[in-house]
């Protein structure tokens, strides 16, 4: 199952998740500025450099949707190359798409997620529509090689809009976990976790060991390091020694090298970022 | 104000939105069995025939996004195409593309999504995430030229899942209602409707009525009618004589044809379709 290869990628190359959220002004000028090649080209051999240069230290890479959608068809171009070249290395790779629609357009994203020009191997799932926009998945989910993480408690600082709100005594996000519990238990890998994840951010980390109570089987996909001000010592509070998630950092890696020295190589940097983050890690390695 | 120029076509041509939520098993046989043209044009001859044959006897189209990601880049070519055609018709064009994501990556939809090759005029938005990740579509409502709806009580049979859970006292869904009305108080247009309204299913009339009572400045898109069940009946009972909103249909108009004496051109069979649901809501015209 792919929560297992998950599993073991975290094992072996360490729990890193790569957020390829890449923007224009992350490229360095001489790939910014070029003149011969489009913007599909430059946003795929910046990731190229980056996968080029992190696959053998890190688990999976998450790629941002939104920042290919903001380019249109040329952007999605580069982003369908940059799913098949992550595939290709034999690293997993995360559509974080965030996508949530009734039975039979959740199917169609299931399609167009799972197979084709965009196909990746875990979605990013929303479930404020409920278990009917999230069933249509399963069929992929049932032979084993395609899993979801879906939205619990997110990073952002209005997560507490609604997430926090309070029902029967406890805020929404412990019942949607619970639920992803529930719906992940016909699921379960070789280690016992589910092929259907949580998104928890490290943002707040007194909210992530409450959830980490309840759910016993499911695995983090986990925002809000670096940048967003989560660190290794939050990690460790949350997980002690049973350490069942993936890190992801997305801007504090690709986009270390800006004001730097561009003319030295923007993914040498980037490594340098991963293997720093791994020494924060390091309790788990 | 966008929202003031939906109202008007409303009143003028009929309060009816038509999903273009387009499915190969749609097309009639002659399309879908066309040797010399790809995916990409067949999906844009079949949404072509309709808006041309319905354009001047409906306020807007609604294209579901997942209906061309499903079929990758070319999908997603029909769809550039479908968007740029309705706009040059003049009609608004609605993308239901239900997103939501923390500010970086709604900045990204918003440029995505309200510019570009996939430029539309309103958007479908989950709430999930709270308001920092509605925000970034502010600028573009503040210009007039943008608007947003917002899921608030969905359709789908599991929207009871979270949607309803009671917070205070009241269902979730009635505590978005009341922040979709707070958050649109400053994006009102001259008939007092906020660009920023609400989706809202028909297929659940009792919890409409509820909503209906709480937000007084919100415009609805309403899914769930026709081959979802919901009725003009059902409608005159929520809105009796200020009927401020858009009927969506999509299959029901769409696929009509489906069964039919396919030689006879499908648009037309769309286009009576279209008249009949206008007899249906004829209690407003």
């Amino acid at each position: 199952m792919i929560i297992d290869k998950l599993y073991e990628l975290a094992k072996e190359r360490g729990p890193i998740c790569i957020g390829l959220d890449t923007r224009l002004d992350y490229l360095p000028d001489y790939l910014n500025y070029k003149k011969d090649i489009n913007i599909s080209e430059k946003l795929f051999l910046f990731n190229k450099a980056i996968i080029d240069n992190t696959s053998d230290i890190t688990a999976c890479y998450k790629v941002q949707i939104a920042c290919y959608e903001a380019h249109g068809i040329q952007g999605l171009q580069a982003y369908q190359k940059t799913l098949a070249y992550i595939r290709k290395k034999e690293n997993i790779v995360i559509a974080d798409v965030k996508r949530g629609d009734i039975f039979s357009t959740a199917q169609k994203y299931a399609q167009g997620h799972f197979s084709g020009d965009f196909e990746a191997d875990f979605l990013t799932i929303n479930p404020y529509m409920g278990l009917d926009a999230v069933e249509p998945y399963f069929p992929y989910l049932q032979n084993g090689e395609k899993g979801l993480f879906i939205l619990t408690k997110t990073s952002n600082p209005s997560s507490k809009d609604f997430q926090e709100l309070e029902v029967k005594g406890q805020p929404l996000y412990l019942h949607v976990a619970r639920k992803i519990e529930e719906w992940g238990e016909r699921f379960r890998g070789k280690y016992n976790y589910s092929t259907i994840g949580a998104v928890v951010g490290l943002t707040f980390p007194e909210e992530f060991i409450k959830i980490k109570d309840i759910v016993q089987h499911t695995f983090f996909l986990i925002p809000g390091y670096g940048a967003q001000g989560g660190t290794g010592k939050d990690l460790y509070r949350i997980f002690k020694d049973n350490f069942n998630a993936i890190i992801n950092s997305s801007r504090g890696i690709i986009a270390a090298h800006k004001g730097l020295d561009e003319t030295a190589s923007f993914a040498t940097i980037t490594r340098e970022k991963v293997l720093t983050m791994k020494k924060d890690l390091n309790q788990w390695q």
